[in-house]
Parts: structure tokens; C-alpha cells; sequence
């Protein structure tokens, strides 16, 4: 097969959709923290989108995508791109090589929600290149890349197990290891530039287009079945979570897009098996589910602080649930729990619980390790004068 | 016929253009009231996108594109997507049904202007399902669906009509039933926000490629002339409003981007009919009749306040007439006035009547209505400490 | 050859992403200067891309893609689009114009850092039109137009020299000519809305894919080369700015960011013919020389106050000359120096030289007429309050 320049058209646009992403995770969290963190995590999805952007082509896609050793890890023949050319089948293997990369780079993005307005910048840095190579590129792998998960008949349709449960869970082994801010509980930390997370949620849903249509790497039915199953999943968690949140007091903004973001994370490793009128359930469900989660996270005093967890660790273990209960064979050739499917929901329950625990338990150590090293915390000082001030010594009206 | 991979492509990505102007609008918006009111705007524009993706795919592409009733409606065969397919000519049937949504939801966020800082959220919700059923699915119908104007022979390429009058006109009789902001006319009720409305216009010239190029649903050369003409009518309706009040005073940015809006909402009926020199007369005259327009509403005290009449309604009617007098067969298939054929100008005058009659008058009894039930306003005091804070429970520094 | 659907799509999408990139030059330097200037800022943004738009259909893009007149401008065929159809090869001849277009928008823009916080707005526009009619233009037509630059086999994929030298080191021109903001090197005049630089920045990052990948004409692996090496050069050069700059003290945001625009712009003229390893060096080069320039010109006292010539001017003299370094034949048909073709390198010197000349000289005299003719610079009143107020009446909070 040649290529064909429709697909390829398709999934360069996909790319820098999903790339865009990145900045917006960071817009997105930096809303949400106090002004005096806002360039912090702007600067650290940045950040993270750099330095996996280097990782990712010099050893990530080899690690992911190599030949499978042991079901667990890729070979070393990609490294540094050997091999991976300009030609193809459908789009050029360099093409998914840079798709796949922008995906490493917003899962990163997504993990410093554990770890907000305390982590020394240079343990992120650290930290960062450890839990990409170590935690995202074997379940990559795992998922896609001739892993064990992917053998087993595990559906990951555009990431909910790889990029959401390993971030989510992620940065819940991230706020354990590095503690709760100074004064949490006690002060409080509401999110002072809401719109700039409006606008960072824009974006995301935006590029969520292009991450999950994408995932069908061409421009087919699939792709466009993964575009309207997206819409109105993320459509469906905002109006949930609005409504819930309605019942205890105001519905506030930050809860629309929360709920838009978790139906958009539900759906992610669904979108390419399931119906538009599924995906109002799987969406739906998503956006009171994370809400609750999110109630939980507070009344246990955790602070997972910008809600990672919650939002994307708890939607994507619901998507993967989801998609082995709502797969329909005539979209994506696999039928689900609802059509009598018990194994592909089985399936989907090994997958993710491998993954939770896996991104859990390795995350934990990685910080321990860091922290041990290095510090992965801001003296109380640092942490008081804002992170924009004492890591990057700049501060910001807007 | 077959699915065509770039046409495919390129319709799933304008989809994904249009639907981040609904947060443009939003942002467009939000700039533009006092700050107490910019969260309320911005979660306007998402939840009129939310209800309205979920509307549209249970009920309102079936008002819009089912069988046709009559000429004024169309069937419910559509109803829950029932009948609607991955495959189709050129394009998937699924992804004309996205695109459409996508419309359907932007169009919703544009009415806010007439109710801006004073619409009690409940009562929004419920009238913009109403608004989006009984007002916008049979305008839609009647352009594209199988409906009497386009039987007719009216011409609206991306929605000059169907998008634009119906909101513009529709935002107008809105703000006639709610009345005006307390306090208007006597203190000043600048933008304060400036930045963001800036970022806002900016998303929505990007995504109005998708809008006006997309609108060929194929990725030819019809497509192409319409992203030129849009372009430069925007480029032509910045410059002559800008110019026009910089007669009167300053050059404010607000007028800069307001005319490239002007200009971008004339050439959208117009813009698979006329040529780019054609363009520049539409666009350039749409500038000074909606700063006219503007003055004009000032001049009588209307608070209509974020001007979608001026702008959208007004640039909407020009539009509609615009196309009548500039649309060029080489082009399009039909010739305009200019060319002879008084006929199409015509028809495209009592297109665009009937669409602002049904649109004002249908907007107002909507509203009388729910004024009536619910409250359409909220509290005077309610109003005083701002919407982002009584509706929402919410406050931003930016 | 008829056209393709792919390749369309394709350049229609990549056209809307470089004009985003304009309102990202925009909020990219609007964050950078003082809040009294920041609506200026964006203005100037969109100002440049309209009245270029105008310029570009009427005749700019005649000058610089007609035919050739002694290898130094393009002739008058193209006036007011004359010609240019909807049909081509593999794109519509109007899309190519549409997309060249969008070049010349952004070029005027990146202009503006030497001249921020201080010039009449009046006097831009006069400049802008001029500058775009005798500078830019005939780069371009030198470049890619039929000139001499390319006939002697100069190397510039996307505008390396027809954008970035000729903006940068117009930017110099300007601001010898402009002379330096008052107070300058005695009151700090540090960036005040950085939020909105990282935003700008990000969406530069976007649609730059647009702009190297579109720069392919069409949707095959040279496209995806540029689409990869420009993002790991941006990448290397977000690190190596970094880097750098935390050996002097705390790595700033605005340095992550600035190294990230230094390797996109040195990766810009490359794109189609280094590989991505080689673009690692490129981009991770780009971020010292550049950041080295800014030292350098801060050193100096010289108030190119947005570092347009440190960036866009060094990074793309850079660029010019590591595409004659590391070209490859295997990737876009030339071999560089490293594979022992030192007439390359030769040639992209002299391309680079004239091109750096040229812009230099041309500006500096426009530069001196307008202000001759109408005054350049604002009062020193006007220039207290702010720009914002004095050119455009307005005043914003974000």
C-alpha cells in the first residue's frame, strides 16, 4: 500500500492538535492554582512537552514500538529513528513516530497536577524523564505495541489506559510521596484565573479531536465515528457534573469543564468502538462519577491537587471499563458486555488494573527516589514567595 | 460514490475549527462585560454547546435534515441518529451530521448577547433548548434541510441566514423582553477585558475558515475560493470600520476586531458565489454598516449590548443581499444583480425577511414565555454583585 | 496533474494555522511589553494581517510570484488575483496564493518588536504597507518566486530568509531609527502579562507545523520531515535556552519560551531538507546563539525591544547557514557541508548576506521617510500613558 495523502493530511493536522494540548493542560492547571504558580505550570507542560519531545525521538518510540521483548517492552531498533522512514502504509511511519510522540508529551503534562505550587523544577525535570521512560513506554508498549495487553485483546482505542490511568494514578502516587501544600485545609486555594483554565479547556477539547479521531490513523469512518462519540461524551460529563454540582450549591464553571474534561477522558479509549448514543451514557456517568471522586479526594483531605485523579485516573478506569461494556462490534469489530461479551470486560478489567497498579507503584518509587536524591519539594519559603518567583524568578498580571 | 480520504480529512478537522469558536465567541464575549460577568459568558458559550450536542443528536439533525414536512421542518427518521452512517458520498453521512451540529451550537452561544450580565442561568438553559429546536432547526431546514428557501433558489453558503440573522435578530428580540442592564446609559459599561476579547476574535477568524471552506464539504476548489473571500472580506470589514472610527476619534481595538467580524459574517452566505475583488466590497461595506448599525443602536438607547444585532444581524442581511447582487456563475453556478439577474437578488430578499420575522418574532415569544414561567432576569441584587458570583459562585482575576 | 483532495484539505488547514500564528505574534509580544501597551500590541498584529491581506490580492502577491523581471521582482500578471484560478496541480493556484498570503501577514508582524511601546499608529500603517511592498516581496520573489536566490539554488523551505532575516533584522532597522523607549536602561521594563506570551507562544508552536509542514505543498513524507524536525528543534531549543540561562540565575519561562521560537525559526528554512537528528543540533544551537544575541544587545544598549533580530534575525541567519551544513539528499535532494558540498553552504551565505543587506538597508531608509514625512514616533505624553490609550483609546485588565 501507498501513501495516501488524505490520511497523511489528516493525522499531521491530528498531531498538532493534540500538541496544542499540551500548553492547554498547562493553561487549564495554571488557572487553577493561585497567580502566584500560574507561570509554574504553564512553564512545566512546557517543559514536559521539551524534554519528551527529545526523549521520545532519541529512545521513547523505540521503547514503546521496538520489537516486543517479553510482552513488556520494545526493542532498541528505533533508536534515534533508525528505521523509521518517510514512506509507509497509508501515512509514513515517521508520522505515527511524531503522533505517538505528542501523546508522551501531554501525559507528562497531565501528571504535575500531583505535584502543584510544591515541586522543585529541577526534580520535575528529573522526575519526568525517569517516569516517561520507565512508566509511559512500557504501557505504550503494553497497549500498542505489541505488548502483552494489546495480545490479550485489551481495547485502548486512543489512550484511556496509557496517557489517563498512568497520569491519574500517577499523580495520586505523586501528591502521596510529595505532601500536601503548606496550609492545605486550612487556607484557602481556590483557583484565581478561571478564565485562562476556560481557555485551557477550550483547547483540550479542541485537540481531543484530533487525539482520539486521530487514533484511527486515517481519515475514515472510524474517525469519524471517534469524533462525534467524543463531542457528545464530553457534551454529556459537563451537563452531569453541572447538574450534580447544581444539587449542592451553584454550578460553577471550573465543574462544566471539569465534567467536559472527564467525559472527554471516558471516551478516549472507547471512541473507536462504541455508538454516539453510548457515548452520551459512557459520558454521562463520567462526569458524576469524577465529580464524586473529586467530593471524595477533598472529605479524605488528599491533595492531589488539581484533580488528575479524579478526573483523569477515575474516567479512564471507567472508559476502559466502559468500552468492554458498551463495545459494538458493527463500529469497531468488537462486540461488548451489553451484547453479551463477558470476556471483552474481563479483558478490559485486567488491562486497567495493571495499569493502575503498575503506574501507581512505579510512580511512587520513582519519587521516593527523586526525592531522596534530589528533594522533589520547594523549601516552605520558596513555597510560600510562589514558584513563579523562586524557580523562575518572573511573576505575571495575566 | 466512495468515501474520499481528504474530503473526510478536511471535514473532521473544520469541525473540530468551528467548535472552537464556540469558546471564541465565548472569550469574544466575555471580554467585552465587566469582569464580575466574564465567567458567565464564557460558560455560556460551553453550555450551549453541551446542550446543544446533545439535542442535536437526539432530535434537532432530524428537525433540521429529515424528511421535509411541508417545507418548513423535517421528520424525525433521524431521531437518535437512527439511519445516519459511517459511510456516505465523499464524506461519511456521520461527519455532514457533525459539522452541522457544530453550527448548530455556535449559533446558540451568539444569541447571549442580547441577555449578557443579567440572564438568570436556569432560564438560559431552558430557552436555548427551546431556541435551538423551535427557532434554529426549522431555519436550517428551510436553507439546507429539503426546506422552501432553498427549494426557492435563496443562496447561504456557510449560514449568513440560518447562523447569523436568526441570532443577530434573535439576540435583538432578547434584549427587548429582558430588559436593560441596570444602570445602562448612565454608567459606563466599557469592555474590561480587552486581551481576551482579542484572543477570542482570533479563534473565531481561524475557525471561520472552517466554517465558510468547510461549508464545500469537499476539499476542491469551491473551498478554496471561499477561504480567500472570507479572508479578505475580513481583512476589508477591520480596515473600513477601523477607519470609519478613527473619523469619530480613536481606533479602538474593539472596532478592528468587531469589522473583521462584520466582514467575516457577510461573506458567509456569499462566500461559494463571489469572487476575492468581490469580497473586498462586501467585507469593506460590512464594516461601515455595522459601525452604523452600532451607532445607531447607541443612539436609540438599545442594550442589545455585545451587538450581535449590529454585527450579525445586520452583516447577516447584507450578506444574504450581498450574495444576490455579487454571486458570479464562474464561481458558484449563479449569477447576482451585477450580472443581470435581478431574480436571485430577489429571492434572496424575501429569504432574508422571512428569516428575520420568524427568528425576531419566534425569539421573542420564546422569551415572553419563559419569562413568564421562570424568571428570565435574575435579581437586582443578583445582578449588582455580578453573574460570575450569584450564578456561578465563582470569581476570576483573569 | 489534476488536483488532489489530500493536498488540499491539507493546505487549507495549513493556511488557517499560519494565520493564527499572526494574533500569536500578537499576544507572544503583548505579553512582553507594559500593560499600557499590550492592547497596541495585539492590534498591530491584526492590522499587519489585514491591510497585507488587501496588499497581498491586490498586488503583493503579484510582485513577488509573477513573472520574473530580472531575477529581482515579479511582474504585474497576477494584479488583483488576475489568473490565479481554482484549478492547479495538486492544489488550486489560489490556495498557493492564499497560503503565501498568510507569510506575508506574519512577517509584518514579527516586525513590530522594534518599534514596540512607541510608535504612531498611523505612521505603522503607512510603513507596514511599504515595507511589505519593497521588502518583503521581493525577498520572497528572490526566495521562491523566480528571483535570482533561487535560481542560484539557495535553500530556504519555509522563510527562513524571506521571513524571519528580513523581519529581524528589519526590526533592527526600525529600532535605530525609532530610537529607544524613554526611560529605557533606567526603569525596568520587564514583561508584565507573561500568561498571555506562553499563550501566544503556543499557538506560534501550533500552527509553525502549518507553516514547515505546509511548506511541502502537499501531504507526503517531506511534509512529516518538517512536521518532526521542526518540533524537536523547537524542543532543543526550549532546553538549551533554558539551560543556558539557568547557569545565570532561574530559567525563565520567557527564555523556555523564546529558546522554543529561536529553534523554530532556525529549523524554518531546513525543514525540507535536514533530518531529525541533525534539527536536535540545529534547534539546541538556535537556543545558545540566540540567547547569546539577546545578552549581546541588552549589553549594548540597544532597544530592539522584543528581540525580534535576536530571534528572528540571528536564529534564521542560522538556519540559513545550518541548511547548507546539514542538508541531506536523502531527505530533500541536496547534500550540505557535512557531506562535503561546501558550495552549498557557500550559496546560503551569500543568499543569507544579500537578504540581511537588502532588509536592513530598505528598512532603515522607509524607515527614515515615514518619520520624515509623518513622524515615526509618538509624543513623549503619549508614550507615558501608553499606547493603548493614546493610539487606540482603550484601556484593558486582561
Amino acid at each position: 500500500m501507498v501513501l495516501d495523502t488524505g490520511d497523511t493530511a489528516f493525522i499531521i493536522i491530528c498531531t498538532a492538535m493534540v500538541m496544542l494540548m499540551t500548553p492547554g493542560v498547562g493553561l487549564f492547571y495554571g488557572g487553577m492554582v493561585r497567580s502566584k504558580n500560574i507561570i509554574s505550570m504553564i512553564a512545566m507542560a512546557f517543559i514536559a512537552f521539551a524534554i519528551v519531545s527529545i526523549q521520545w525521538v532519541t529512545i521513547g518510540y523505540s521503547l514503546s514500538f521496538g520489537t516486543d521483548i517479553s510482552g513488556f517492552i520494545g526493542g532498541l531498533d528505533y533508536v534515534g529513528l533508525a528505521g523509521v522512514g518517510l514512506e509507509g502504509e497509508g501515512i509514513p511511519d515517521m508520522l505515527f513516530m511524531a503522533f505517538q510522540l505528542v501523546f508522551a508529551g501531554i501525559t507528562l503534562a497531565i501528571l504535575t497536577s500531583g505535584i502543584a505550587e510544591r515541586v522543585k523544577l529541577s526534580s520535575f525535570i528529573v522526575l519526568g524523564l525517569l517516569w516517561t521512560t520507565l512508566v509511559y513506554d512500557p504501557l505504550a508498549h503494553w497497549a500498542w505495541g505489541g505488548g502483552w495487553a494489546g495480545e490479550l485483546g485489551a481495547l485502548d482505542f486512543a489512550g484511556g489506559t496509557v496517557v489517563h490511568i498512568s497520569s491519574g494514578f500517577g499523580a495520586l502516587a505523586l501528591a502521596l510521596v510529595i505532601g500536601k501544600r503548606s496550609g492545605f485545609g486550612k487556607y484557602s486555594m481556590e483557583a484565581e484565573n478561571i478564565t485562562t483554565t476556560l481557555l485551557g479547556g477550550s483547547l483540550l477539547w479542541f485537540g481531543w479531536f484530533g487525539f482520539n479521531a486521530g487514533s484511527a490513523l486515517a481519515a475514515n469512518g472510524l474517525a469519524v465515528n471517534a469524533l462525534v462519540v467524543t463531542n457528545v461524551s464530553a457534551a454529556a460529563g459537563a451537563i452531569t457534573w453541572m447538574a450534580a454540582s447544581w444539587i449542592k450549591g451553584k454550578p460553577s464553571s471550573l465543574g462544566l469543564i471539569s465534567g467536559a474534561v472527564a467525559g472527554l477522558v471516558a471516551i478516549t479509549p472507547a471512541s473507536g468502538f462504541v455508538s454516539p448514543m453510548s457515548a452520551i451514557v459512557i459520558g454521562g456517568f463520567a462526569g458524576l462519577l469524577c465529580y464524586g471522586a473529586l467530593l471524595f479526594r477533598v472529605r479524605r483531605g488528599l491533595d492531589e491537587s488539581l484533580d488528575a485523579w479524579a478526573v483523569h485516573g477515575m474516567g479512564g478506569l471507567w472508559g476502559a471499563l466502559a468500552t468492554g461494556i458498551f463495545a459494538s462490534a458493527a463500529i469497531g469489530g468488537v462486540d461488548g458486555l451489553i451484547y453479551g461479551n463477558t470476556h471483552q470486560f474481563l479483558v478490559q478489567l485486567i488491562d486497567a488494573s495493571a495499569a493502575i497498579l503498575y503506574a501507581f507503584i512505579m510512580t511512587f518509587i520513582l519519587a521516593k527516589l527523586v526525592d531522596k536524591v534530589m528533594g522533589l519539594r520547594v523549601t516552605e519559603e520558596e513555597e510560600y514567595v510562589g514558584l513563579d518567583i523562586s524557580q523562575h524568578g518572573e511573576s505575571t498580571t495575566a
